[in-house]
């Protein structure tokens, strides 16, 4: 049986990133504007959700609340990780905590916005029948079926305008300058802002790099004149020795390419600051779109989806298909070949192969 | 007969926009790289072109002209804008001049780089059996045949930090500010950044508007206490006034909307700020896609053809199907029923009409 | 008798500028962290302050309402122009519409934050017997007695911000820009920015200026291969030409240039994009530092006077000192043998006579 | 005898940072333009002055080389660390290396634009007998005998804005996160950014501090509802505990704060994102008439004497008086009282004994 929505609630988890509010927005003044349905704002994602008591666990979002945070970054509703059952000192697997949150809190669906832990969350939720729909939020674009989610462009954004800045020290010094993105599975961030910045090595964790290569790409430029280089490197790269430390490979890299070049190397280290300041434009008109969907799917009773962009069109997908993996950048994507093309290197053997082959 | 390549020309044509020198860049280093081939770059546009004499024409781009300038602004080339014919003085329809032009340059291929005039003037030279390839720029994104163009995301980023700015102005002094941006024909831009802005009402030119609607807006605004409102207008929308003013829409809303309503209204034209400063991300990627594959059609002996992206994929159109009509906002576009349901009014009978029917 | 002071008023008059906020925070902050006293933040200025009624004439600002607003542009209690006296009601000089308003906010002084308006109220005040401390505020940087006031350096970075992004388009299409900048009376932001911007004519009003020496610097610089040129002009210069409109003198000299030069030629009105965004580092410490300084003078009891900055001295001078005129830029002042050392033309016989004389 | 000026050298050395190519621009057109001298730019600071053959070593600038370089991070000329003799394989102090590049540059006097070492090394020039002037640039601020120095309100500038979009970070996770910024010795950076970035608590090497009083602050803060900390920390402050790490200040203290406060934590090091980027109009004006200063120094036979500003005035101060110690910042400079009286906490008995002694 459909039931009848008079109110939706709202939790974003997970780490925070561009464009949650412009969500938080669009979803309070869509409920309003085209279903007359009024939207409860959860406070610290689903850790406060089955923790707080009364009033702490949030309130009706107004008109008001959603004005003037499109353009702020962060979430109003603020966020947090953990085990929701641990937090709630129950056992793994006691959803009655869900209960009496919906039930409290009085409302009649949920929509969870976050990445992929946050997806799956809802899946359960979801598998445990309680009415809810998801939102993508990745910065690393890791999401499957969703072409793309908001925050990527912003932190993307982010991570060029860094690369531009770095490249007047690189050439003043004729450095190498080795920067370090996020990305701890997927080379998303590190290939788009690294082509974005023009930089000269990018590494990926889809595909293992030649240390060698890294170093013979920034002396052949050296040769040629150009006694700068810029490597962008995913933080979730694997090193080649096994002695390597599993943390901060910027710093081992950049130590290892000034040994082996004799070219003076620094390590930049962005972290925290990819998920700062206000959401690009690419990223509030994709967040205001996914918070109308994901209204729409709530009104239509369609549970258990997420909202997504495949192509130009925003659909809905099974969450449970969304979070059946990480999306990957495949090695043939288009954006590898034209990096190549403009003398980028992968230091990558496959990568290196395939270009051949196509050739 | 296919012509054997060993130099390609590119050339820069009409109004200039950032991502112009990310396009140069790509298809001078995927020349050199994927087929070994030269690069002339012309100077000045189809004019320059035709034109200019001796070294003045241009020259070969190596390696070191195209780096350093992904990030910047504008063309290296130049442009210009103005019928060939008369400015080589000679009678409209005289090819000759090209065929000097290209001869004198000794380029087996040209890349024409520009909007709908500039591909017009392709496709032309195309039917006259030269072999050209197109790449779509503009700033309004009113080309056929491509989901989008470089420069339309960079010139949606200066609007929108524009309105952002200007918010708290017109929250200070609760006024109204009219803001006018390009699009003598389309609205896509005032649309898009409008939504990002945050913009209280767009007005775009696919739909006539009633004044009293703007004003209604304005009056229910400070009726709930926000008493300032934000116009977002596309120079090319006419006014319902016969009498009024065919330029400089904003002024005449301006004055229109302050003495309808009371409420204290300033226009502010953003004009050229709109084609500055450096690409964006997500044209500077986008560029260097069409500079790639604008060089595989060129390679290929696709002539007559021009680079567009469809969804996810870069494909390649006809030259004359790109430049067949203008890419207006079609009414249904899912971006004006976001934005309807987050607030935004159109002062449109047809949208208001549209999005009752659907609901 | 020295009344003893429990509450204090803040007021922020005239124009918005960045930079606000960041004295309405320091003012919260330290009247409550060292001197144990409150402050009421009144709204919309002083017409606000005389005409609204009960709890719409504002409120004690807390601690809480004081954080989160340093970066933020324009002026959380709003602002508003116009003549007090009118918008109550009541006859010119009838100062017992500020008495009432003491009264019934109970403020035991008021801090006025504006600019040459808003200063001479606060004289006015200070004769007829009111407790006041001036705050200096312009974008203009005409006030006298101190070196600069916030808003100034924000607006400088706006304008210079614009003329970098205006580079690209100039020199891609060879053309002069006309880029109108505020100042009805002092060119100081039409100096600091366009010295700060490369800007390649400055025109100021403080000195008369010849047509002719703008062309021909305009074709100098053409015939040395710089195809491009940037004018800066402050809004308040007068033309030579009797019959030059009053307004919009960008407007004016673009087509004059165009038309003596043959230099395709284009205006630039910044507008109200001047005022928006949010202060520049240099701002947030200077209102600080005047907040700091008003709360001081305050509890000192030294009413009359308006903190300022000498040097590197925040000090504070009789408000009828800063009144009593414009500050203007000196024909004299070492930016100005700067500029034209750096190959600014000022278009001006004074200041080519001044630079001649000294050598 | 004072030699005829036909030729000025000009090195920049030392770390780079924004404003350098202000300087240049500045000099090479001042020297033209009032002077009628050409100047001679020397690639790659003292290192490559005393180290390069022939063409290598630099060239004539003229004015196209000065153009389109103000808005330009970096320097042009390139700069090199280390100690010159060693690097032109002599003995130390064997300055036969300096006559023999003044000789083959034909140079007749030096600008040296550089830091504390810069000068130094000019200083020993000049008591050498070779005709120098230089030009005060550090990101630091810690030259004596100038108020301030180009790269130091850009490098603040950056700071504040990571400090700004920290914020939605640290407010959406309700954490504390601990940005490091460079002062190995001296703490103006973290002052005057951390007062701009509304940072709550700000250290600097200038006073030993407390470990108690930053997580009496973050609890504090949290007790009323403020679950958020910014702690901006200098590189170079020592910490408490003698097992410490030498590097790394901000790791250190994120993890012993989370550690006894319970609130989670997270460091933030900006590194080289500091030197980067363009530079801001008030460093740019700054470096314009640094330069402009130099040129005349150097005409006027200054020699052994650097530009300076002091309150209003471009002045110029023997560089052994400039180079005779660090400029620290004073325990009693008016924004540190001011930044206590907004909130923030230096962690240091000494600032609190001071302000309650004051009071």
């Amino acid at each position: 049986m459909k039931r009848r929505i008079q109110r939706i609630g709202i939790v974003t988890a997970g780490g925070d990133c561009p464009g949650l509010n412009a969500v938080i927005r669009g979803v309070v003044k869509t409920a309003q504007n085209d279903y007359g349905v009024e939207v409860f704002g959860i406070r610290d994602g689903f850790v406060g959700m089955v923790t707080y008591k009364g009033d702490e666990r949030g309130k009706i979002l107004t008109n008001r609340d959603a004005s003037g945070i499109l353009a702020v970054g962060g979430t109003i509703l603020g966020t947090a990780r953990g085990d929701v059952f641990e937090a709630a000192g129950t056992k793994e697997g006691d959803y009655s905590i869900f209960e009496e949150a919906f039930s409290s809190m009085k409302i009649d669906a949920l929509i969870c916005t976050g990445g992929d832990g946050t997806q799956r969350m809802a899946q359960k939720l979801h598998t445990h029948g309680f009415p809810v729909v998801g939102i993508p939020k990745t910065i690393d674009n890791d999401l499957m079926e969703t072409d793309v989610t908001f925050g990527f462009n912003s932190a993307v954004t982010i991570i060029m305008e860094a690369i531009d800045n770095l490249h007047s020290t690189a050439m003043s010094h004729h450095r190498a300058l080795v920067v370090e993105v996020m990305g701890r599975d997927v080379g998303w961030l590190a290939l788009v802002a690294g082509v974005a910045g023009g930089g000269d090595v990018i590494l990926i964790p889809e595909t293992p790099y030649e240390e060698q290569a890294i170093f013979d790409c920034a002396l052949e430029r050296s040769r040629k004149g150009k006694r700068f280089s810029i490597v962008v490197v995913a933080e979730g790269v694997k090193p080649n020795d096994k002695n390597a430390p599993q943390k901060e490979i910027a710093r081992y890299l950049s130590s290892l390419i000034e040994k082996e070049t004799g070219i003076e190397t620094r390590p930049v280290i962005l972290g925290h600051l990819q998920r700062g300041g206000p959401p690009t434009a690419f990223d509030r008109i994709l967040a205001t779109q996914f918070a109308v969907k994901a209204v729409d799917l709530v009104m239509e009773g369609r549970f258990g989806e997420m909202a997504a962009i495949q192509g130009n069109d925003f659909v809905s997908v099974p969450i449970s298909q969304a979070t059946k993996g990480l999306k990957r950048v495949p090695l043939d994507h288009p954006l590898i070949r034209s990096a190549v093309s403009v003398g980028t290197s992968f230091g990558s053997r496959e990568i290196d192969k395939r270009q051949k082959d196509k050739s």
